[in-house]
């Protein structure tokens, strides 16, 4: 693919690709980029500061991967910078846990001179066998689009599709960057343009016809219900889905993906739908609606409690990024987005049924004397705590299970990796997510994460401290992979870990003064230190070992591991 | 591909899966499995112990890759098992450098069921579009043999063919275990037969050609030499390399990858040969050479000081693993291995020239009184400390270019990654090393980081405690990344770290008193240390904290930094 710069042979304002690019980032929202320097990246990373970028500098590209996703989530979209092979295989995992789950980062990675991979030089960072395109055709297997940059000519072109691509369809994308390409010239005028990052509008007799079904039925429908899930996040439907629940005034539920997606301090809402793991009296009332508006569903094994969703396809009308399907009616290639709009403009009146009433309230079970801190009784509490704004991360483990007993105040952002479950992960999404938190008006980052997944990812404490970041860090000390524990390997030593002082971890990785650690084993020291003004206003990082039972769980967690081990065998 | 066990209805002696595949892993002499946890490998676990396979555990499946690589190359073979998406593209990178480097490792992947990938189900760990496949093509492309082991009629067939492709061909096989294999049944008493990881033997008639040219040019010429490198490691033929230096009586030299492939004690050693980086007086003899053996040669430009060579086809033959080259001659389909031991065999006189003298003495430049510790004074100091049987690995950055001027005792092995080059690969090989040296008669295992490397992969000290290895740690503290400001960005931010308290990691990381820490800022400091017996003879594992100056460098480091700044243009 050729621009039209191909004619432009003398460029009116000639700009270097590398500014071109990194002007292009912060056009569309980003102040802040992830990566890890390497030789065929570095002087790229000169053009940053210029363009309004600052560097992020984390410990590894797979941490830094996770960072970018975490920003991502919270900014709307990221950007990675890695070097060739090493660098950019590193961060595979992280990316193709973006692509799973609807993540839009941009992931540029530094290159040898587009002669050296010509040449097929036996260069250091190669598989020492002369083939370049290797490590390329991994990162398309998990990247929406790929833009390789190897010719001034196009590069800007690339450059606009790869964003737009990366933001409509929310996915990552891949661009590479050759170290003679950095300094290429590029037409600059054409920033002078704002990328085009508008959704494709849906064909409006098509879409009219989609919405007047939706209609029909939904008039029809004695005790309709709203469902919301990830990609309705992931989307950016949620104003629709914010006019909706408020215009149509239906029972509101998310699934453990669409955690956040909706103002959970609404009267509206009604909790966690997730099969057999769903908030009490959730399930009844979710099963016997006669019409579900289920909004962006991912359906998988731990979004739903391991496949215990008890929701007929006839009582369902599904919205999503590419097609909207009523009962068994397909409609592809409509956006939901457009759809949505409307119904909520053409909406006339509806049946309402009753909505449960969830509360932070701890169930009466845990109301003991008891001051071992439980998953019953941890989830509602911590619910009471939370604020307004806050972002919240979960670790795939007991905390990803534990939240679905959170209600949210309003504006709460939530961060989990429910489909692609990589442990580790949550410890890099909150330095990219405190981060942009930060930018956004300082809200609050909290993360729960276990003893064992913050083995894997532990030195991003190190690039919180290194970029002044204020997270409160609760570390969930219940020696080793309790998850694990529940699907296999109740007492194997392969489910222990090695054990830590997480608590004085911060301090070896040069915290200084710039942190506080608190060690909590009781139910009467976290409630006391919760009720701790200068804990819930933190100017510095915060961490929490907070002291678990190791064979205690959420039940949503048991119900899903004893699904996963029926399925494995 | 379907086994003789098709036709075996009835199994004599069935065996589970999981058992022949680790039973036939310490065949080949592993020991110890390195790896992560993860829920579609776990119920594989549990069979290790009755193999006689302890589990390592690492942190993450990253630095249970490198120490998988580190392990292999000290034990010969190493296995490592990961999970299904997460685990097992987390460990690509390290995968990807053993193919790079020719390590072979058994990369074992737990999967979901059969059943479920061919169901396309929307399971945790997958990219939610239903394609089980897209992992298994990544590692095809890093990997030169790949068993799916779908079907326990070929599972064994394809599990030996997998153990003798990684060995014969010295570099990752890729082998998935889907959770319904594991304790599917294959025929056990397939292990009364060996698996035969013997080499495919020469064409005898072309052997014996190629044998006969080789000796015509070697008995012709006037000043021969020998110059060894990172394939007569990998490949297995040190021992005609040995018996060649031996009976020929040739000035012997080692490319930098070559170190520890020869003997660095023996008179014929002349020192390294790097190009422009050579120690002194080494290309002087080298590029003067009419005739040079050059055996397994990888010459890349970390290896060769950024393609510095100066020796001409003319003069050279070459000696491979699937070829050998005698000028310009090209003898394909021919091991390396049966040349050199018929050439040793069948060898006459031959001219001999003087072998330059190589010692550890600290250059003149470097005897004064200051107590600075820089690279042109440290590296023969430290090999002037090594001991026989030492495992000495270095990392990428100065480390891997300062040993050149370390002249090794006999019988070391060295590890270091010059071609893939991957920073913090030395933090986990260090694990994977020290444990299989502790295998072989308790070896001393030490390790040269720097303080920027060590930040990638710090977690894999806590692996080396919970498994009670006593590796000596030198983490090189000089403020960053070294090796990056001498290619690009002097002064730049993005080459500084967050400063550590190293000494101190060992202590958060669970080592109690199993461990012992240094700060060391002046050379009589470390001459000190060097002559404590309790720290040379280590039983425990020991970190020195090693303060040299930011700027100073090897010289080898600082030419090869600067060939590629002008490359990278």
């Amino acid at each position: 693919m050729v621009s039209d710069d191909i004619v432009t042979r003398e460029l009116e304002n000639p700009m270097d690709v590398a500014e071109y690019l990194f002007r292009r980032l912060h056009e569309v929202g980003i102040r802040a980029v992830h990566g890890v320097p390497g030789d065929y990246n570095l002087a790229a990373l000169d053009y940053l500061p210029k363009c309004g970028l600052d560097w992020v500098g984390n410990c590894n590209e797979l941490n830094a991967g996770y960072a970018a996703d975490g920003y991502a989530r919270v900014k709307g979209i990221s950007a990675l910078i890695t070097t060739f092979g090493v660098g950019e295989l590193s961060a595979l995992n992280a990316i193709a846990g973006a692509y799973s789950e609807f993540v839009p980062i941009i992931h540029i990675v530094g290159q040898p001179t587009t002669q050296s991979q010509k040449n097929g030089m036996l260069l250091h960072h190669t598989l020492g066998n002369g083939d370049f395109n290797v490590f390329n055709r991994m990162s398309a297997a998990i990247s929406c689009y790929v833009a390789r940059l190897e010719d001034p000519r196009d590069a800007a072109t690339l450059i606009d599709s790869a964003i737009r691509e990366c933001w409509v369809r929310s996915r990552p994308v891949y661009v590479t960057l050759p170290t003679d390409m950095i300094a290429s010239k590029v037409n600059g005028n054409r920033l002078k343009q704002p990328i085009d990052l508008s959704l494709p509008g849906n064909d409006p007799e098509k879409e009219d016809y989609v919405v007047d079904v939706v209609l029909k039925y939904l008039h029809a429908a004695k005790n309709p219900v709203i469902l919301v899930d990830a990609c309705a996040i992931r989307h950016r439907v949620l104003d629709e889905v914010h006019d909706l629940v408020e215009a149509s005034g239906l029972p509101t539920f998310v699934a453990p993906m669409g955690k956040g997606a909706v103002n959970e301090a609404h009267k509206n809402f009604g909790g966690v739908y997730a099969g057999n793991g769903s908030n009490p009296g959730v399930s009844e009332v979710i099963e016997s609606s006669d019409l579900i508006l289920s909004i962006g569903a991912i359906k998988s094994d731990f979004n739903t409690t391991g496949f215990t969703y008890r929701i007929g396809q006839l009582n369902t009308i599904d919205f999503h990024s590419t097609y909207v399907r009523v009962r068994y009616s397909e409609y592809p290639d409509v956006h939901m987005k457009g759809v949505l709009r409307k119904v909520v403009q053409r909406m006339g009146k509806l049946n309402l049924s009753p909505i449960p009433h969830i509360t932070n309230k701890v169930p009466e079970s845990e109301q003991t004397s008891s001051q071992t801190i439980t998953h019953a009784w941890l989830w509602p509490t911590v619910g009471q705590w939370l604020k307004e704004n806050d972002v919240v991360i979960t670790e795939t483990g007991t905390a990803n299970f534990g939240i679905w007993d959170t209600r949210f105040p309003a504006n709460v952002t939530a961060l989990s990796q429910v489909l692609w479950g990589s442990i580790g992960y949550s410890m890099g999404a909150c330095q990219g997510a405190a981060l942009a938190a930060k930018e956004q008006n300082n809200r609050r980052t909290i993360l729960f994460i276990g003893d064992g997944s913050t083995q894997l990812t532990v030195q991003e404490l190190s690039t919180m401290l290194r970029n002044k970041l204020n997270p409160i860090i609760f570390v969930i000390c219940n020696e080793g992979y309790t998850i694990e524990r529940y699907i296999h390997g109740w007492e194997a030593g392969y489910n222990d870990i090695q054990p830590w002082d997480y608590a004085n971890i911060p301090k070896v990785f040069g915290g200084q003064d710039a942190y506080k650690s608190y060690r909590i084993k009781t139910r009467d020291e976290l409630t006391k230190l919760f009720a701790n003004k200068d804990f819930s206003t933190p100017n510095q990082l915060q961490l929490v070992e907070l002291y678990m039972p190791r064979n205690d769980a959420p039940a949503g967690l048991k119900l899903t591991a004893e699904a996963a081990a029926e399925r494995n065998k």
